[in-house]
């Protein structure tokens, strides 16, 4: 019981008597009780989730630091700390107000939000908090794409870029009211518009193609898939395996919990006047660990069924498996709120196989993706997108999308219409996702490229990053310790010091050497002491030719 | 102030000036919101704390890993890995229907859920996702117990068998409102049937019950308690510390971290018209880390007290501590809603000893349990289930479960009835599990063993799972990397790798003597090169006799 | 619709056709229902948000683990085990009782709780476990900065001592309604009391005195500011860098996850009353994210500047990023609430520099803090707590905290009245929390040194901890382990394991041959065999004369 609540309140300020009056004072003063509570729940809820889809930062630093060799992982890390935190600052600024500004006030559709800068006007905050941890998750895509050849800052420049203007104008397009893609627009596209529930597009498309795009003009790493001797294409690409399995596993496991926060957090947006939100929410659950686990196995199994039919011995990849689960946790991102668990269930199982297509498609095409960014996010991604045109079901898609004119191709099929609305809007978004990454990005990378921002020297490369670029504490490390503790990091990276200085020694002879007898053979006879490491590359530099961005760009064009 | 809100809608419908009609109707619109609100709150929690248990996984993961010898890390990842995959599609397509399919028409008492297979029917979805996460790890607390000499392919066997069919029984018989040991049954055992409130008995000693089983029929590590030459029991167990404690501290805490889904979260499930649920829940959650804080010292400071009595230096053992943790944390997990604070402390501090004495037991008994999981799991879930029988308190059982008739016996004889009936429920709750998990894995294991689909070849152990199971990837690392990158794991795989090769052609050299002239003496001539990896284990083969599998069946005949 | 519901029970209960008393009693119901709802979704949050600051032990843990050299990981896990386990144990036991005992029917104001000890009286179980998980954290704070040279006892007295008694009463001042400096009060102090709405003070400054105080008593590491052979200061602090980055930026990404149910959870001890709880929340957590970021990036920059202007290259170092990101995590804390987004990043930008420059100053004062826990607790917590003195905006110190009468100094100053009585308890309270932790750290630490318990033996910390304290494992594992796998591990501790054998052996002798003749000099002619590692040590032991402990504080008042 609660003694001067409502009834007390509404009694003083009704005419004495008027029941009517007091029980619509009543009545009021409760749904307004009651909806502030829905709120204040949702807001709590939003952040919670939020926090989840943040601690996937961690995931994907762990996944990077593993896949790197370990000479790279504290440059593997840094980029991945400074995404979380440039996207912090360039989404505040102008990247929430690129994508949502004015939404609230919104008519018509817009390219572009053009309000709610620098955390001006009227911002729902667990929203913004939210869609932040989105937008980290997107930049943070690339990082492991552009590993161990990228210098630092052309990664800063590029992750401001992304998260202050690319990535929110996809946002506004597909998940803005006043978005030409989206479904909450007042005149949809077909009828319908995008369904893309959590961003297997939004997120993971601009992540995944703006990942192909920087692997394409940065090159890939030396001795990869060319001889460092001769420049040969190698006949198999060299295997550059990361240096921990257990932290790719650990960052694997945090993106997989991760995307608890991520899909079913996503059914929060829906608005609490959405009476199905909660069943959406748990739908997307039960989806999300549904596609993950099938694709897991349909990729592992593949390669077990391959090595078995190579080599006669049954092989189980574990790469394959964690990369098959990410592939199948992006994939069912687009379409988790309006597909059945069956169709969750199918479309991991084909994610798992497309992945690890499209993973040897890159190898075959000497694209060098570090952790798989491109088959796992693009690829998988897409193939989300997609599926959820084929595959959304159309009760789903009403308590989700608040219509079930336009369903999945497939169901519409099985009601006689072969309505292809939905999936024309899924390859329309594709298509504007994937062309507006590449209209912006490629320009942004080639001007880097030119300009000699974006790769790493060679010796850099070989040397490590993590000297290189992180190096102070490093070269302290390298030099103190005579204690005899840890001596792995200082053995190994006092090797790559030598390494480097003999390299710059090396090299400064050789500028000496050419500026007297402008010949390209004398190199060679320099280096006395045979230097496997370096030696090759400089030999390559000198027959070569041309200047080093060149060099690595030349890489690319003879694929 | 809500315009257009239930006032008026209620308005619209009744005759006008019938106050009582509109109060009826309004007050009726108003008790379907909040129920609306309050059950879709329950929904999102059950997510969020699905997500925390599931979390668990990377947690076993990691606890895993560095428990292992690195050469074994992959394969041990791989499985805690595939059992999570493994448990989704076995839980969605059968699993969950034999838990609970029917449960809400269901009338009386069954052995086996018998609807809502591959997801049909009605299926609460956030229950389902929460029930998932609690399979998943239940499957996966095998895992450490036969880690480094099980093969994957029985390995995946067990867990579709575990997550499908055994584990479902278990959990309709205790938490169905048809089990009928379940205290929500309409007549339930002893009229109050057994109080399991998040598993300690139906998740963690199943699991540990298979744990136990697994190591019995698949045998000690090789030269863990017998000399690998003479085939003669060891004085002392052979230590084959995992290799990385990091690791395994990292797991330990995310174990902990997850257990507060796994209990508090438990409480969700006790309905939304239970109004002490939240009451319950924060309870769970103090008694939690109660417990698990004075497991974690008993454990810890009885092992200090031995060293100092033994050696005259204490000696903090951080594997005791930390498995100590875990020990509390299982055995709290029965009785986290029904008992007091201080009795959650005795609870733990007790768990933490018998941890320590029945890890002691297992060794005398030559049963090698790589993470302890039957201390951990069986051990201490069994004295979880059986305090709960003696500590319950009776308002708290009243709160959790709706009746205070049948409390604790320490309690009852405090209000002088000695009534142990929920004692006895809870003895013979144990005695099923563990009967029901002997019954079944046993048959099951030794069926795998019988056909040499159980235990790794005696070489692929010596070389370690990595490379003979996972060994695409590590094959191509061991022959790459001539950069001077990764040396560590690189040597350690590639010596590995050739002391496999020896081993082979050992192997084909001793056959092919076998062949010609039937002397067992033969081989040891044969191996010029003395070996001594692989030399006595060859040794040990051929003079005992008798087919691998047997050989290994024998060392715990001989126990 | 509900039937059965509130109407049928309150028209079951009033004279029929009252129509006042009906819709009296269904209004009275229908809000003691919603105010349920309400308090059971408050208490569930709870739960999650202290689950979330429980994992920062986890993060505490890799950041401690991977900042200390391999031979005192387990050393330093250990202690952020127990750091949780003691911390239970002690705030369940007198914490609580200490910091909220009898804020129930609190009328004036205490220096202390008295009540609810031992778990007894009437708890708030939910606020309960969240207060304990603070507790906790601010415990653990403490673990990193002794890291490498502290007895186990000791720590166990410290974390019990800091639990149980000092850290409660600073909660008390600041968070109770009795507390002196609370701006919970009934009449706090100037008006409005000291604002730290997550606990910069109370929590960080708390654990970050307390680690000023311990590693001034303790003296640093041997070797890393005085030379080991002549006791000379070194020109140059000997760089000890941890031996993993990957478990550092782990811990720090776990930290930060951590904060999210840290600061925004905090929203929840407002109480159900407040309409804004949730919108505070929100803000809290945006400024979370802003506020680090901007610290991480300040930090990172700074130090990029400062090395291309010494050496003409950027060097980006990744420890200062995380340093600079938790340093900005601690400063927020205190005014998450009641500043706005961009006062947030004022703050993370300015912490990130204070970081910086106060780990220089404690370097230069030879106060060794392994993972600079006083600059990032301590003084991070400082700035945070006067900044939000000076820029707290009045309108959200209306929204959580009830009043906007004393906004912070510079918002007083734009409505011109100067109104310093903010900033003024803020001084007051930030000098309490800091004198107090050293008026009771102080005495208890130097008692501690005194006897001998504090410091480890030199022989120890060379050998390294792990070895000393935690060691029948790891002997075992030297010992064991002839299968050449774990090469690194043992090789390492068998290595230290031996040096600590001839050490004793040395000891040994050279305390026979002084009994024998008393002479100084014999001690160096003892060691035939030039042993780097101990030589130096024992050397500089017999030539300084005094005794172990108070060579080591030698060290400090050298300063």
């Amino acid at each position: 019981m609660v003694e001067g609540g409502i009834y007390e309140s509404c009694q003083a300020i009704v005419t004495p008597g008027d029941m009517d009056a007091l029980l619509k004072c009543a009545i009021q003063h409760m749904e307004a009780a009651q909806a502030t509570t829905v709120t204040n729940v949702t807001s709590y809820l939003l952040i919670i989730s939020g926090a989840l889809v943040f601690f996937m930062q961690a995931g994907f630093a762990m996944l990077c630091a593993g896949s790197v060799r370990k000479k790279n992982t504290q440059n593997s890390m840094l980029k991945n700390l400074l995404d979380a935190c440039g996207a912090a600052i360039a989404y505040f600024c102008v990247g929430y107000g690129f994508a949502f500004g004015g939404d609230s006030t919104a008519t018509g559709t817009t390219f572009i939000g053009t309000e709610n800068f620098f955390g001006t006007g009227d911002i729902d905050l667990p929203v913004f908090f939210f869609q932040y941890t989105f937008a980290a998750a997107s930049v943070t895509i690339v990082a492991g794409a552009l590993a161990e050849r990228c210098k630092m800052a052309a990664y800063l420049c590029y992750s401001f870029f992304l998260t202050g203007f690319v990535y929110p104008v996809a946002v506004h397009s597909v998940w803005s009211v006043a978005g030409f893609l989206s479904a909450g627009n007042s005149e949809p596209l077909l009828g319908i518009g995008m369904v893309d529930f959590a961003g297997s597009g939004v997120v993971h498309m601009t992540g995944g193609t703006t990942a192909l795009i920087s692997m394409y003009v940065l090159g890939s790493r030396r001795g990869r898939f060319y001889d460092l001797q001769t420049g040969e294409p190698l006949d198999q690409p060299k295997a550059m395996p990361g240096h921990s399995v257990s932290l790719q596993m650990l960052g694997s496991f945090i993106l997989w919990f991760g995307w608890f926060g991520f899909n079913p957090g996503s059914a929060l947006l829906l608005g609490n006047d959405n009476p199905y939100q909660a069943d959406v929410a748990a739908l997307c659950a039960v989806n999300t660990f549904l596609s993950s686990s099938t694709s897991c196995i349909s990729a592992l199994f593949y390669k077990v069924i391959v090595s078995k039919t190579r080599t006669g011995e049954a092989s189980f990849d574990l790469i394959a498996a964690m990369n098959g689960t990410l592939a199948g946790l992006v994939a069912i991102t687009a379409g988790c709120a309006t597909m059945e668990p069956w169709a969750a269930i199918v479309t991991g199982a084909i994610s798992g196989l497309l992945y690890l297509w499209s993973s040897g498609i890159l190898i075959q095409l000497k694209l060098d993706d570090v952790v798989d960014a491109v088959p796992v996010h693009l690829v998988s991604g897409l193939w989300g997108v997609l599926v959820t045109g084929l595959l959304s079901e159309p009760e789903l898609m009403r308590q989700a999308y608040g219509t079930a004119m336009h369903p999945g191709f497939f169901y519409s099929l099985s009601r006689g219409s072969a309505d292809a609305n939905l999936l024309g809007c899924q390859v329309i978004g594709s298509l504007f996702i994937m062309g507006w990454s590449v209209g912006t990005m490629l320009p942004f990378f080639f001007t880097l490229n030119y300009f000699g921002m974006l790769r790493s020297e060679a010796v850099e490369e070989l040397v490590g990053l993590d000297v290189c670029y992180n190096g102070e504490e490093i070269f302290a490390t390298s030099k103190a310790g005579s204690d005899g503790e840890d001596q792995e990091l200082r053995g190994e990276y006092l090797d790559a010091y030598q390494d480097y200085r003999k390299a710059k020694q090396q090299e400064e002879e050789a500028r000496k050497k050419r500026s007297k007898d402008h010949s390209n053979d004398g190199t060679n006879e320099d280096s006395s002491e045979p230097d496997v490491m370096f030696a090759p590359a400089s030999d390559d530099d000198d027959s070569d030719g041309p200047a080093e961005d060149d060099r690595f760009f030349d890489d690319q064009t003879s694929v």
